[in-house]
């Protein structure tokens, strides 16, 4: 909630470079000028996938690329690729990168930082001489977050030739745009949509920095921390349905409350996750009351749960023993249950190996290093299920995001920086 | 839902009159012709409170009590008052009847069967040569629904000369029609409305017939029963403020889940009315969660306690222990929490005197006699405020009321009436 980014980033920075060449004045100067672009009245930005302002935001940066020296390219789902030769340009690219789209009252550094990050290594490069023996790839991916439609990750799902595109072809957007009309909006086309697919053997790994979104390092006091893996998402829909009646004249004896079971599943769903993992996690976020009159005993009571681990293994028997509780309260109360999976999306976690070398690129910069799983999808997630990825996340303040008070603190920013530039240099071989 | 209700009341009728003048065939001719005005798709009641179809109810019933010989009176409020008068005229009169006004797509006998109930006595008196020693007047209650305004009991109201006018002048309708607008329309005004107000000293006693709108009686398998007192309403809305989060970046052990507090104060409170009478109930039947999204950590949980039984005491200490729990349930999730009370209206018990009368009118009709609560408010609970009051409830079909659906068998609306009647003449002294 800035009104000039640049100077309040600047603020509490004390001047990190020590002839690497990255520039945390850059860097700021440049998350400024990406703000510029669909701020909201409340300091936030709006910048949705596939919209005029996304395709200005990844405008500017391509000229940022070409500024650094990188070869432009816009694949047909609208992901930019600044890309910077290898000595050896027949081996496989390193990517890195994340997304410059936001939702609809967002913050500054929910995908920008990623890609910023990414170019800052290339003109760090550029400034000290220093040429890579692999290629390297910065990436801008189209619509991570998903406002405008039902679904996010659809640049890194094109890239991947993952996703569902008859789904994708029924998408439509809040004006009641289709998928195929929003990208011809925008010089797109689901024909080109469909064409993005790259040959996976032509990426050895992509690396993606991005804010942690939570409080974990913010209580470590850390700058930065490996991401142990990404938390695949499953929803459950359920539904008890009791029997609605008058609240003043239905014995207590006598009712099937669909909210009193309702509840009872939430206090026990709640508890459910420290019995299976450190990581797991278990919410119910969204419900609805019906009739939901003060005066009615609920009849039916309609909630979601959404249920996260880095590993398959561990999510999945949460889900089990959420529907086993579910089953036996909607026993003990009398009440019916319905139950449906509206989405279950694979656990992605990062190799051991990668951690490892991770860890030495902290070292190698003197810092602490601190491991934490990402409960938020990622485009690293979409990449992740076929290829190699590695993920930095940035301390946030107060653990906010998706809100215009998101904010994390330039010299934290700098050094995932640091740490990505070492562990790029490493990766050379 | 029939769409002729009369010929669907006589098809399982089977002729209880044994010369005392009630006739079932009047009384199922009666509510049919009610039920035709205002009649929805779902062959439901459409009459809300000072309506014209609320009107054109009235007029059709003052309409049959002249018919029966009974002086039509209507007071400010639009509550209608046929008077027969006693062989004493100067003593206090008995007065019964209901309302008949209806929720927006409400059943046919919820208020028409306890006015048709009281004219069914003056019919049957005529019929028979009775003439009572006391004058009995018939009355129709204006808009005892409230779904008009914000709040019902309003012709009770204005004959008892309770209420608060000031408030009730403060009211629109859906439409955006004021109080007095409203009341204009037919020919009312808030002038009238508050010079509605009877001399106490010239009733004796109400007694309200009116459909139970529970299971108790059904499962008894008895047609009617005695009510031994309304239970007055409090309504407590409650607000627990955590902290909203996102459902996968926040661990288990950091959250301040609004919806968890409140789902197990939901819970708790459930327990909570056994453990003070058998007449008290405790219902959370509306409930919002913010931001009800699916991967967010409920940030607020707003909810209403109807909390009710037919003594203040226990009643009273139902709404402590409820406002206990709470408080203690907040401090264990470290949720701020926030109660008011949005309403308080005091029980009225039925005075055991006044009950063993009415035992003795069912054992004079070799009726099995069942006492039970109210948990819904009639104008016998205004009545009752300052007046002695008596009710007899008839057996409700599963218990369904406020829908097309409400039903009660002719016979026991009938048998409802002979005790009805015998207790009323009883009264004569």
């Amino acid at each position: 909630m800035v009104n000039d980014l640049c100077a309040e980033l600047l603020k509490s920075y004390d001047d990190g470079n020590d002839g690497n060449g990255i520039y945390g004045e850059r860097l700021a100067n440049r998350l400024h000028e990406i703000a510029k672009i669909g701020l909201t009245k409340d300091n936030g930005s709006n910048r949705p996938g596939f919209s005029k302002g996304e395709k200005r935001a990844k405008d500017l940066v391509a000229g940022w690329m070409r500024e650094a020296g990188l070869d432009v390219h816009t694949d047909g789902a609208g992901n930019v690729f600044g890309r910077l030769e290898g000595k050896h340009s027949n081996v496989p690219a390193i990517l890195s990168g994340s997304h410059v789209d936001s939702v609809p009252n967002g913050g500054h550094f929910d995908g920008p930082l990623g890609v910023l990050a990414a170019l800052e290594v290339a003109e760090a490069w550029r400034e000290t001489g220093y040429h890579p023996n692999k290629p390297f790839e910065v990436v801008i991916f189209s619509d991570e977050e998903g406002s405008r439609f039902s679904g996010g990750l659809n640049g890194s799902e094109a890239m991947m030739g993952k996703g569902n595109l008859e789904e994708k072809k029924k998408f439509h957007d809040q004006n009641g745009w289709s998928f195929s009309e929003v990208l011809e909006d925008i010089d797109l086309s689901v024909d080109s949509y469909s064409n993005a697919k790259r040959n996976p053997t032509d990426i050895e790994m992509f690396i993606e920095v991005h804010i942690e979104q939570g409080k974990r390092l913010e209580k470590k006091g850390l700058p930065c921390g490996i991401v142990t893996g990404i938390a695949g998402p499953c929803w459950l829909e359920l539904t008890f349905e009791g029997k609605a009646g008058h609240a003043g004249n239905t014995p207590m004896n006598d009712r099937h409350d669909a909210l009193v079971a309702a509840s009872e599943f939430i206090v026990e769903v709640n508890k459910l996750p420290a019995t299976i993992s450190d990581s797991a996690v278990a919410t119910v976020g969204k419900q609805f009351v019906e009739p939901n009159g003060v005066n009615v005993i609920p009849g039916k009571v309609t909630l979601y749960v959404d249920i996260r681990d880095i590993h398959t293994e561990t999510r999945d028997r949460l889900v089990n023993e959420t529907l086993k509780i579910a089953t036996s309260i909607a026993k003990t109360y009398e009440v019916a249950l319905d139950t449906q999976e509206k989405t279950r999306v694979a656990p992605v976690p990062v190799k051991k190996t990668i951690q490892k070398d991770l860890e030495r690129a902290f070292e190698g910069n003197n810092m602490e290093c601190f491991k934490l799983p990402s409960g938020a999808g990622h485009d690293a997630m979409i990449v992740g299920t076929e290829l190699p990825i590695a993920m930095l996340f940035v301390q946030s303040k107060d653990g906010i995001s998706h809100n215009p008070a998101e904010w994390s603190e330039l010299n934290d920013c700098v050094k995932a920086i640091q740490v990505l530039k070492t562990f790029i240099e490493d990766l050379q071989g």
